[in-house]
């Protein structure tokens, strides 16, 4: 069993983004050589996400909107406790939960398998700041 | 390292549905003869969900329910911009983000390693298309 | 390739919990003696959840409250038809899928490879009941 190890480093200058991360994750697979096994893409941070859906940016701009509405910001202590330790981002750690902390991708004759529409995400929700995706890769 | 790839189609008549697709996933896992290891599960279109809980009616009802709720159809361009793509569906990408993209099972003694009501469903949210769910099997 | 299987067990107290598991995690890798691999840890019911977030006790104030805004506990068979079934808890189903059923954790040189503030939690949304998490290592 082959295994692969990369990190990816992001600091985005707005406090959410959504960045298309997909021909990184198919550079490393490239590196591993893998060529049947399963790649796992998570956020090593607890106020963003790694996901996978449409590159579309009025999709983009309706996620923005709808998670905000189900989780929106408020810097004020007695709305969220979570903001009394000194954070202002306790809606980015549901913004994170409801778009998910990692995916899991098959690799299939060397390449990531996917649908026609699949490409990889890093969500971002408290930006700003120097934040990691690892890539692990397993198989042979 | 044994690998087994298996892809299942759909399409069903509305616009979503709740499929119990567990025996599918058993009899892949009966075709890879693989005793341990993991089942990857995914949709592997970006408005269909594959997800485990609990095959009751009443519950896949309330589901309904309650994602229309959290992620309402508007077909309107001026409501989710994505729609302004010619597309209809905005919603169904939202309440495939709640489900999820995709499980990970763990195989032990060549079974699928599950709870007492673990059951593993296709949600489909914008349905009346041929789409697929991809199973990957690793392990030896 | 290696494979390791351990259950953790729970019971807790109130009806909503969650529990900081992350050691328990750690002592069944250092069991499993796997080096390079993925570990996945589930919840083996479908009113619970595993998810990796924040130790900090404001934030999971703040999961609580927001979770029962999102999917209100409502005992009422008319306004959940799971709870038709004699069950109450069709909430907590629903309160699973935004927090997540299982987590995939990349291990590296021994070690479960998390960034700086991850922890892996069991979110319990119908407690007073015997529960269980699935541990499954695979590597070597």
């Amino acid at each position: 069993m082959k295994s692969y190890r990369k990190e990816l480093w992001f600091e985005t200058p707005g406090r959410r983004a959504f960045l298309n991360i997909t021909s990184q994750v198919e550079a490393a697979l490239k590196e591993s050589g893998v060529q049947e096994g399963l790649a796992l893409v998570n956020a090593m941070h607890i106020t963003a996400s790694v996901f996978i859906n449409d590159d579309e940016q009025g999709l983009h701009h309706d996620f923005g909107k709808w998670l905000e509405q189900l989780a929106p910001f408020d810097a004020d202590p007695n709305h969220y406790h979570h903001n009394r330790t000194g954070e202002d981002n306790a809606d980015a750690h549901m913004k994170r939960q409801i778009m998910g902390r990692e995916v899991v991708v098959a690799i299939t004759a060397g390449k990531l398998d996917f649908g026609p529409w699949e490409r990889i995400f890093y969500g971002e929700f408290d930006g700003c700041r120097r934040k990691r995706v690892l890539i692990k890769i397993i198989g042979e």
